[in-house]
């Protein structure tokens, strides 16, 4: 199965190949040999192990094959970075920032950068995008993490081997997630960008990836077409694509009447009126323009996409806060997002709500429910304890970051852009207007390492370090 | 109740008066016009209300019996200052960081302020501490909050009345906590303090609540053995104080078998020796002097009391960092301290390892332990719910004080020193060498209310805001 992946991966370095040898880039070469090797190696995995597949995967296995795929791919999609000269620390960050649609940098120049190499930016996070979705909808809720089982499907049946009966509905996912990055492009088209930023960008925003083709991200885009195009489709990422299925299938109300949608738009809208209302009387901007830069970056990062459209953290103390408390939020389960999510909160707040009751009145049964089901302790448990694991984890690497003379707030900040795939981080050096370039190297590695725990929802990487996993 | 809560709080009143008379300072006044109108509210009340007590309390009216007391009692405290021209939210801020020992101060020139008011300080932190250890132990249990049904004695059953039941305990608590405060004077005399200092500090320090005499705080005494004094009673406000009662009486053990003081102690060991390390290393402080600011500083902030020994928030980024980390540790349940405490974290870990193992062999039936008793699911969620709730809470406030203007730095850790009742925060403003003076009132009100919602652990004030409550 990994072999099967990492053949996919060397096709793709095809395409930044293709592109740089349309431009006359001598940089195709280090597209062409990291295809060659990733393929390679893809080959011989499958004929060495071919022919298991077909037996199903069990819990453990698919926990091992999970964690392997998201740690393997980024390390050889950082080939092409490694034979352009980044170093391999750099290399590795800006892969695992690219799968794991984190979208945090170490380059700069972007402007001037090679098209190949912009182009497989974008397509690592456009791959990771349709990963973390597959993951989120077919592996998790197999695996229970997080409170997931609340999003079983058939396919995701636990007495059901998993790998057979969910071809279908990756098929499915797949194509609409052609069709939704198709129509962003054509939509940044209309908006006046070139072919080169609309197809990139297109790629980027529909994954909730945030690399851009420009230093100054979405600053550079005059028009404020584009930035409305990116809300729109940053949004849509950010929403549950079995919905987004039966939306496109002629089922639009099962989107409106999901609960995770419907709070997502509500607090979207309300938090971006909020800041629309403090810029205009604050810092006197332009009502269109306080409506745009306001919206947009709080879509951006709610959506853990992470362009920037003016530098935020310039905007004085309370946008500074809210931009770090919005950093945890995320989107819907089933999405391209990353981040805590949106029915965590809601699972939450109910099972408070009914704890609280409980404390005042030990002896009335109450049962919280969430959309049409009851919420039952095992589910309430789990969404508790990866609230606590998740906040803790943001919390350890914070000091780790600290430990390498990282001030507060860009340790803390960069903790939570991490863990949450966000991409920027606070603060002047990993800002919306910097980037992670100047953090020492031990740093990059402990956040490239929390971009992955946080792109594997924490517990499938912790099950892992518990020894009784591994005992018969 | 709360009528003798105030005429208690009256004829505390009057010691600074005493000692305000014996100093020949017209200040006397404002103390004993304090007592009076205190001491006339209290007995007004008492006869009001006369009798009612015999009849013992449920469950709502212990709840907001609890709540009313801890927001009432600063109010009364605050009148001294009031009278001596200290602001109205400054002189409630004074008095809510008093009564809940967590020790942020507004006040400064702390070493020239007369001495009755330097009195009336500490005797309200004093008060503060045997409140919460009475709390923690009577009334916290019967509630269940935060998963405190794991301390239920025989006292605080939930079939029982619960006045009536504990009055021994509680006359057994205060003599323990009086004989302790009696040592911790004896203890800062024999290291060379003088009296006045002895007495303000013995009564801070058991309280662990960290008001001084003096600006500079434990810098002020050149003595290492004043440090050193106050590093094992700061420690043993932190134990449990029904164990501090069974090692009175003999049984020692009992708190070296406790699960909750073998972690802390063991904690507070490890991590002030690698501060003592890193302060060696990096900044070459001598031996001694590393080992006793490393563990001094790591003691008070870990058992929330918050004295400062030399300006450590200058000591480098990797000290910054832990001590925010160390702002929500907090000491044993049952005692002076505030934070999360040591047993949630006890509960967690097990719980969190537990659940691991669930989700890899869904079949197997495990149960985690915390000493002898079995974990059972309600407790785990109690505890989960509480780390949530707290660490959500500190995020929440976090917000509202950016929205005053407050930097990132200054307001995270104000949030967690305020919900923690630890004292001091970080940054130039509010951190170890700084003092809250110069906030703005909104962000003191926010933080008197953060003080109050820690000290009492968050659950009871939240049913109260519960419409449910109020029903019948």
């Amino acid at each position: 199965m990994l072999g099967f992946l990492y053949v996919g991966l060397a096709t793709a370095m095809l395409i930044p190949a293709i592109v740089d040898v349309a431009a006359k880039n001598p940089d195709w070469q280090a597209f062409v040999f990291s295809a060659l090797l990733t393929g390679l190696v893809g080959m011989l995995l499958s004929i060495a192990v071919g022919g298991s597949l077909h037996e199903g995967l069990d819990m453990r296995q698919t926990f091992i094959l999970t964690t392997m795929a998201w740690v393997t791919l980024p390390a050889f999609g950082a080939l092409p970075f490694l034979w352009l000269g980044v170093s391999y620390v750099d290399a590795v960050f800006e892969a695992v920032s690219g799968f794991t649609t984190t979208g945090s940098t170490i380059l700069s120049g972007l402007d001037s950068l090679p098209p190949g190499l912009l182009v497989w930016r974008s397509l690592m996070q456009w791959v990771g995008g349709i990963g973390i979705v597959v993951m989120a909808i077919v592996l998790l809720p197999f695996l229970r993490i997080g409170g997931m089982q609340l999003f079983q499907t058939e396919s995701s049946d636990r007495s059901e081997k998993i790998v057979g009966r969910s071809v279908e509905l990756i098929r499915l996912l797949g194509l609409v997630y052609l069709f939704l990055t198709a129509l962003c492009v054509v939509g940044f088209l209309l908006s006046g960008m070139d072919l080169f930023d609309a197809v990139n960008h297109g790629l980027t925003t529909i994954a909730t990836g945030g690399y851009s083709t420009h230093d100054v991200s979405f600053g550079f885009f005059t028009n404020s077409a584009a930035g409305w195009v990116a809300v729109v489709f940053m949004t849509i990422g950010a929403l549950p694509f079995v919905l987004l299925i039966q939306a496109l299938r002629g089922k639009p109300l099962l989107l409106w009447r999901d609960p995770q949608v419907r709070t997502l738009l509500a607090f979207l809208a309300l938090v971006s009126l909020g800041l629309t209302i403090y810029l205009g009387v604050k810092l006197d901007f332009p009502l269109d323009e306080a409506l745009l830069k306001a919206t947009f970056n709080v879509v951006s990062v709610v959506t853990t996409t992470g362009f920037a459209m003016g530098d935020y953290s310039e905007w004085g103390a309370p946008v500074v806060g809210l931009a770090l408390l919005l950093t945890f939020v995320g989107g819907c389960t089933g999405s391209t997002s990353g981040g805590i999510k949106v029915f965590r909160f809601l699972v939450f707040f109910g099972t408070v709500r009914a704890h609280l009751r409980r404390m005042v009145r030990p002896n009335r049964v109450m049962s919280e429910k969430y959309g049409g089901a009851r919420l039952t302790p095992e589910l309430s448990f789990s969404v508790l304890a990866f609230l606590v694991v998740y906040l803790g984890s943001v919390g350890i690497i914070t000091l780790l970051l600290s430990l390498f003379d990282l001030d507060l707030v860009t340790a803390v900040s960069a903790a939570a852009t991490a863990v949450g795939n966000v991409g920027p981080g606070l603060g002047p050096i990993i800002g919306p207007a910097g980037n992670f370039a100047s953090l020492p190297d031990g740093a990059k590695w402990i956040l490239s390492a929390a971009m992955l725990l946080g792109r594997l929802e924490l517990f499938t990487v912790l099950v892992l370090l518990d020894p009784d996993f591994w005992s018969k």
